[in-house]
């Protein structure tokens, strides 16, 4: 079953989307089964990452910048604003699609887990989601 | 249904295989499902990008190949060539495997939004891919 | 289906769990399907890299090493150990999950493919894998 999601992002950085992808999955009324996300952007991007400590995100998302600047010389690619380049860079070093088993109708995600997208521009943006479930 | 999908890459850098992909999904018949791509290489990977604009690519390339540049003093693995441990970082920075949401018999993909080999070798290579629909 | 699975690591680095997931496919008994890996943990994570020569992996885990080095001072995550952060970085470069497809009862990976729990922190941790079959 296809079903499309609207994640409107608030700023750059991580935006935990686990509770939307299960309530599709409940809705989906799947029991054991597999769940597929796609996000339809390549200026953000998709992850799992720790859903505890908000430094732990905090670091990711100042480690990623770092490795990742705006106005690099090496840049080409600048019509868009500063933050598209990079945006580009850093979608291609994360993910832009996560397959998540289910199990007992819920996502069989381990306890620290949670799924985000990493919003790499700098303003909010209306992000969209195609989910497959089977 | 599994398909296998040789595509010859001609350089070092992205090729896009959007249009080959589509072509075996068209084939299988699927209406709604799951596409899932398997490069079966580690000196060349997959991605998801951006289908617009050339200097977005070249300067994903370029900020790659800085990262990961050839002769580090770090490589030890240097019988297969200069370009062959940088392939085999890259790969793992990037994607072996992606699993697309098919619609109405379309992949789901973004508009801006096109899927890629990565060669990282520096000479054309015959590139192997396996293809699962459901 | 859903299958799972612990994989105790015993040091920080590559562990080759090809053979273990080839098991539960075999026993899942799939003929032709896709199989779903997923790792519970932020602090490891997977990929699919060169089975043949340990030189290419020891340069994998080494290059790795330098770009997320331990006690870095942009760290503020620190509570958990040095290795930590490090760890999560690592996790999100590399893969949370992957999919395979399956051809004649085996997973359809290329000739020098392995499949591995990339370990990130310096104990062994038994690491725990959930695998979907169809």
């Amino acid at each position: 079953m296809i079903h499309r999601l609207t994640i409107p992002t608030k700023y750059a950085g991580l935006h935990d989307i686990t509770n939307d992808v299960q309530a599709v999955v409940s809705q989906s009324g799947t029991v054991e089964g597999l769940c597929t996300i796609l996000i339809q952007h390549t200026s953000a991007s998709l992850t799992i990452q720790e859903n505890a400590d908000p430094s732990a995100q905090r670091d990711l998302e100042q480690w990623l910048n770092r490795l990742v600047p705006e106005n690099d010389p090496l840049y080409t690619h600048t019509a868009e604003g500063a933050d598209d380049m990079p945006a580009h860079i850093k979608a291609v070093l994360t993910a832009t699609t996560l397959s998540i088993p289910i199990d007992a109708g819920h996502l069989v995600l381990g306890t620290w887990q949670g799924i985000y997208i990493w919003e790499h521009r700098s303003k909010p943006n209306p992000r969209e989601l195609v989910i497959h479930t089977t």
